[in-house]
């Protein structure tokens, strides 16, 4: 029997993190705890009647297809139909921009694989999503994060960034960014600031991926355009997905790429899976072509927008003196920020006694820090649940205020 | 704009190839030309009709589930379903020990990640799955490989391989082996040979890849043991697969392993797409627990038998002498070896030219060579393109002989 089983490990496997969040899961899941902790989509917003018709549809129509091994890089009809809907965004866009992938998390996985070499720098938003930087670790980038405020990442601190980094020969392999309703923070960066990061990106020649899976669930304020909008220098890799818009359990996302990028990522998923299932890109194409999506939306905004209005009433309500927190118009998350002294890592065992959670900021930052941070989810838990649990959870702030 | 892409992909990205098949497949699906080129499972065995059936009650029963994320190591009804149809090989097999994967190009791709750093030594067959060999480039390994014949991999030569190695402190991170009707060869490896295989893992400390499509569509002859059930050292990893036996649409397929490594394998899967989608995990669920799965086998070996069949009469109808093939006893290819002076390579677009079309066989080896073999794939076609298209071969191969 092989004993020292790490001596087999790669030194990307070696640096793997298991995801605090899937983690957290198995904790929060006891049924009286009330968890903010996830960031899972309402399963009442699920099409499920329309599904049921679709499903039978596709294998009436188009079995022999559906469950065979289709093309590596999407369905057509799939790729066609994506493209169309981001024309809405963009007039560009085309069929062959389009990667269709198994959730944006293999898209990100996919970049990283393309680009990173270990060591090579990534420019990534404190906070940041959890997955991109799960991803990005597995193979061994160096992150370099730019402190965001309530226009979104600073452009102040990533120019000196860049500056720097280029005195010393060093080039970003890409700029990271969720410019809206950014997962953890709920923030949305502005005009200004999206053209600020065009610009820097085309002086310092730096490729920008924007991940956006909650644009469409804007609930108050004006849209600000797509950072990939604003380009016209072929310069910006798009992760999009409808978990977040439709439903994640079909775990269909895709990468919009500038085709000569979007080719090598073609070559790197053949390895890494030859093609997503047939059947549920068969199942989404027939439910864009029926146009549902968009009432889809409507139904997901109307939801979690007054979810979000009943937790920033019982926020406001509840937490003492000295706790912020974000005001996000639109997406699943919002983030409270403590007293500069407490610490949310330490609090939530106590938390947990109270039967609340939620996450710790920290896990959100790549150089450990917003210690006095959490992000809370308001998507799933119910009305009554969300007014409970923000009580019960400002209870816990205060009793530990210091 | 950036002009010089390569510039910034990775060095793992760069050494990516292009699977020949795929490209091939564009190729070839000119409806005048008969393929015997793809690896396709014949579409009249997928079960349309139950899935109709359970599509429908998935949906009614557990829409909330189906559309929701699911946990990363898989749905436990269908880990369960999995060990309990494996235990028929091996009684101790767990759900524990099963993670499902998005079909097995993601498992070998999962290995690969978690134990390949670059230039780290893989044993490999002569010829291998083309796919895994696109795996493992992918992460930069250096594959040494070990010429088989009709009992399989030559224990001979792989024991020399292990002592040089050995002997200049090295070690193989594992030993991959396709032994059941084996893709591209159609060979299976003997029960001695399997013995043999395990003593010398053993020995040298090697873990063991067992990647295992096949092995339930035998036609003929007895069944040797599956490589893991006579392993008592948990010192095998096997990948196994609805994709031949069901269907590939749905991208279902697991990892069997030790609950140790398997860990690490859930952490990395993880950060590549988070989990396979619910839906087709519970629908494969559904379908394993109505029992349909060996009825379906036993079709699809049926209809499988009877084309191997018909190409090997066809085969020994019409080619000329000196050419030589393989008599598969089960899965969905067989192995051409013309006169060592001809090159299957040169001969292809000749064989377009005939409207016929194979792979060369050059391109399942990882040292280049085997210029004188071709797979045939007889699961595809129907039976008139099989008995058409092997004569329309041979004549090409007889004009061509030198």
């Amino acid at each position: 029997m092989i004993k020292d089983l790490s001596s087999f490990y790669s030194k990307n496997a070696l640096a793997m993190k298991r995801s605090e969040i899937r983690e957290l899961l198995k904790f929060t899941r006891k049924p009286e705890i009330i968890s903010f902790a996830g960031g899972l989509p309402a399963p009442a917003t699920f099409p499920v009647k329309e599904l049921e018709e679709i499903a039978v549809q596709v294998l009436r129509e188009k079995g022999a297809m559906a469950l065979q091994y289709g093309t590596t890089e999407g369905e057509a009809p799939l790729r066609e139909a994506i493209a169309g809907w981001m024309t809405h965004e963009k007039a560009t866009i085309k069929p062959d921009n389009i990667l269709v992938t198994a959730g944006s998390q293999q898209g990100l996985d996919l970049v990283a694989k393309v680009f990173v070499d270990p060591g090579d720098i990534l420019i990534v938003e404190l906070p940041s999503y959890i997955g991109g930087l799960q991803a990005f670790t597995s193979y061994r980038a160096k992150m370099v994060g730019i402190p965001m405020d309530d226009q979104g990442m600073r452009m102040d601190k990533l120019e000196k960034v860049l500056a720097k980094l280029a005195q010393r020969g060093k080039k970003p392999k890409f700029i990271y960014t969720v410019p809206d309703f950014q997962n953890p923070s709920g923030v949305t960066m502005s005009l200004e600031r999206r053209k600020q990061l065009l610009a820097l990106a085309y002086r310092y020649g730096v490729p920008i991926l924007e991940d956006s899976p909650y644009r469409d669930l804007r609930f108050t304020g004006e849209p600000v355009p797509a950072i990939y909008s604003l380009d016209d220098q072929d310069q910006v890799i798009v992760l999009g997905t409808f978990s977040k818009i439709f439903c994640p359990g079909l775990r269909l996302a895709w990468i919009m790429a500038p085709a000569e990028w979007l080719d090598k990522m073609i070559v790197a998923k053949q390895g890494m899976d030859l093609c997503c299932p047939t059947y549920n890109q068969l199942i989404a194409a027939e439910y864009l072509r029926r146009g549902l999506l968009p009432r889809q939306i409507e139904a997901i905004r109307e939801l979690y927008g007054r979810k979000r209005t009943l937790m920033l009433k019982a926020l406001k309500q509840h937490m003492p003196k000295g706790v912020r927190w974000t005001k996000p118009e639109g997406g699943l998350f919002l983030w409270v920020r403590l007293p500069k002294t407490m610490n949310a890592s330490e609090l939530f065992p106590k938390a947990i006694e109270e039967k609340v959670a939620y996450v710790k900021g920290s896990a959100f930052h790549c150089d450990g820090k917003g210690l006095n941070t959490m992000r809370l989810n308001f998507s799933y838990a119910s009305d009554e649940q969300i007014a409970e649990g923000i009580q019960r959870l400002a209870a816990m702030v205060k009793k530990n205020l210091c």
